[in-house]
């Protein structure tokens, strides 16, 4: 068979929040660079917990890093919606064919996906009309194991590169158990739970006398239906629940409209 | 008729993500304050364009500001979410019986709820179930005129105050053109376009010879049906986009599950 030429292999773009130096952004590269052109563009420090933060009061850097090999990389001193921006204008010229987000050193199910720089720059390129996917692990650990979530990862991006009709907006996120792959059961497509954390400010006196705070927090989910993100996981699956950034409440809209509110 | 008691007074907790010191927030608290008991956190810097982030790598810290005569205000160093969580659990207490952001200095309509921080501070509250309005002036100036704007904010809470059956997670994104009073022609219940910025980012060299770039962007409406915000204020309207946390795009959800992707 012939060697499919570099020019029209698809162009994978990754980024993520945790930094470019983490373990789950290089896990990501390893588990697709057999499925096209990988370009990573990602934040040169952590990010997490940005959401969708962009960089407005001050310039931003960015350089060439030699970092995975014969693989082009870039990082930024942006947020992760930073990188997409940049990687589509400064570095590649064009939209790339997917985009893939993560892996994510801890979940990003739920709630979380507001808070989440790894979902945000999914976000960010499905607003631009690319594909995009946000892989996040349970397991917080700087050397997490990410054996399970490669081959997670391998699956599911294969099988939406290769989705004949695919929604140019299309955007999942895609949560992994922190487990050995056989102990996996399956994938679920599910929707995001109604989950929160119930707030706890850690108050601290700093040498000078004067008081801190650290944001601590209990995560509690409200939402006890069984198709959501958080019991898949409970459960053992991979959970992968559909995002959209039409933020519009359609119910309350009718509702209002109904009402002469505001008339 | 007697008067209403402090304590009997409904809470009003006020934020926004210019600033503490800007005319915006000022403008909010005159137009709302005779509504009920107000208490201002916000944050000690400008946070624009910060979504829904939040502060996790580093502490945070608040003081007691006197900014506002009699009424109580808070000074953080956080993002407008962090400024929520903090009047929530170290200030208040007690959830507010409702929560307003702004009045921001420009627009926040369309996929900019993204970027917001004043519409990602209204919507912590939300999903903390306190009812929550994010509020903004199509004008960027420091020195605004808030004239309109205040009258708009004022008819709007009192309308949503007086909700009898009142969805504690309500959250609406009100935007408001700039004009004079005379030339807003009402209020619109509207959907959130589908617009987004074409970046373009400026570069330049710094002293030493080293690339830095600013993020700039033509605002581009995709979005052609006439119950958008987009059309409304471009109509002279004020609009308001009722919105929502769950992100779940439930059609491609439903279009997966009949799909075998993933098995």
């Amino acid at each position: 068979m012939a060697k499919v030429k570099e020019a029209e292999k698809p162009i994978i773009l990754i980024t993520n929040d945790d930094d470019i130096t983490s373990k789950g952004i290089r896990s990501l590269v390893e588990a697709v660079r057999d499925l096209g052109k990988v370009v990573i563009v990602a934040p040169d420090n952590p990010q997490s917990g940005m959401g969708h933060a962009i960089t407005i009061g001050q310039p931003l850097r960015m350089e060439k890093v030699d970092l995975f090999g014969d693989i082009e990389a870039w990082q930024t001193s942006g947020t992760p919606v930073d990188c997409v921006k940049l990687a589509v204008d400064k570095i590649l010229h064009r939209k790339p064919d997917i985009c893939l987000s993560g892996i994510n050193h801890g979940a990003n199910h739920s709630i979380n996906v507001l808070y989440s720089g790894t979902m945000s720059a999914a976000m960010e390129a499905a607003i631009e009309g690319i594909p995009s996917i946000g892989f996040s692990l349970l397991d917080y650990a700087y050397d997490a194991d990410f054996t399970a979530a490669k081959q997670v990862v391998h699956k599911i991006v294969t099988q939406v590169m290769n989705m004949k009709k695919k929604d140019k907006h299309l955007l999942l996120n895609v949560n992994i158990p922190a487990l050995p792959p056989e102990k996996i059961k399956g994938i679920k497509i599910c929707k995001q739970a109604y989950a929160k954390y119930e707030e706890d400010f850690l108050e601290r006196l700093d040498p000078h006398g004067k008081k801190y705070y650290w944001l601590t927090g209990a995560f509690t989910n409200f939402d006890k239906s069984k198709d959501t993100d958080v019991w898949a996981l409970k459960n053992n699956y991979v959970s992968v629940v559909p995002v959209q950034f039409d933020l519009t409440n359609y119910t309350l809209k009718s509702q209002l409209e109904k009402s002469n509110l505001f008339k």
